[in-house]
């Protein structure tokens, strides 16, 4: 299967990493075509790896688009990749709105009531966004046994089911033995919500290496 | 020892009924002196269990006041508990600022970049604000081991450490085995933040007996 990655950065380059693994070919998408991060990632990820803009990473992909831009890009890179390219294709969303702009720890940009993942819905409807993996650190996403034998928990919501069930397919070929469906896409508030947490205690682990469990 | 406890609801009287099954006197504070619920709840606890106005719970307090009120109204509780009452004490802030104006799921009220905790704090400079137990439903926060057999998290945080260390004593008496210090009072920020997301764990799981746990 074709698919396409948003980003080049560390969260880009390791969900990449892992779907060329799982025998994908996978465009990773960045601003210019020539991007030099993502050329050298091509080069390393080896067969299955190319690299072009944001518009011909979402050209290529039959189904599936991440993205793995930060969050204050995301809506921007998604118009660059264009209307057209996004049509009825499936994005798993994986940014957070993270703000930055005062310093560690970061503060939300979306107002309470929001969410990015929605923002992005509204602004592209025909597109069927899926938030997950926004929770745990890159290295957390493509191995979970990595963390605890992998006995923790990673969320999806949407409002597309059977963009959810495909998303979840995908969750459980990086490994994953526990997805938990939140709902609609409105529970993307509670998704990246979370990520104040996930700061503090990142702080408190003085590791990426955790994630959190669903106990009941 | 004499604790207080502001709020006559769930939380409250779950709260006052475990401490007074502790052995300690509880005062449960409201806003009228004859409040109906509360005087129910002192008859029913026994032994050590009374009631009171707000500033009546806090002026009784050695050390220890729990605010189980909502949100909402726990600045003006505090208000009418009076400085001269509080000044010195330690208080265990188990609310959350969630706001239904908007029905269910709720949002937040306090924007993003700052908790109820820390407004509670700098209206209370003299009161040593303890964020921990609002990330989990009333009988769970008493009984961890009623969920999973009390293999999951309850998170502190507070700008005093001899007064989080206080509060971990309790939280231990409670029968909590694993209590993770996120840091200072700005942490509450994630505590509450997650709130967001509880509330989509608890849509699915349909059941309030889960939390969460820190898995490395």
């Amino acid at each position: 299967m074709k698919l396409g990655v948003f980003g080049t950065g560390v969260v880009g380059q390791t969900i990449g990493s892992k779907l060329v693994a799982l025998g994908h070919e996978v465009v990773m998408g960045a601003r210019e075509a020539n991007n030099p991060k993502a050329a050298e990632w091509a080069a390393k990820a080896g067969r299955g790896a190319s690299h072009g803009t944001f518009a011909d990473a979402a050209a290529a992909a039959s189904e599936l688009l991440f993205n793995c831009t930060s969050g204050a890009a995301s809506l921007e890179v998604l118009r660059a990749a264009t209307d057209a390219n996004l049509r009825g294709k499936i994005l798993v969303d994986i940014s957070n709105p993270l703000d930055f702009s005062k310093g560690f720890p970061p503060s939300l940009f979306t107002p309470t009531g929001d969410s990015l993942a929605e923002q992005i819905q509204r602004a592209f409807p025909e597109l069927k966004v899926v938030k997950s993996l926004n929770t745990m650190s890159a290295p957390v996403m493509v191995d979970p046994a990595g963390v605890g034998g992998g006995d923790h928990d990673v969320f999806v919501c949407g409002n597309d089911a059977a963009a959810k069930d495909r998303v979840t397919e995908i969750l459980r070929a990086f490994g994953w033995k526990s997805v938990v469906d939140l709902g609609d896409l409105t529970a993307a508030r509670g998704a990246e919500g979370y990520l104040l947490l996930w700061v503090r205690l990142y702080g408190a682990t003085k590791s990426p290496m955790f994630n959190v469990k669903l106990v009941r």
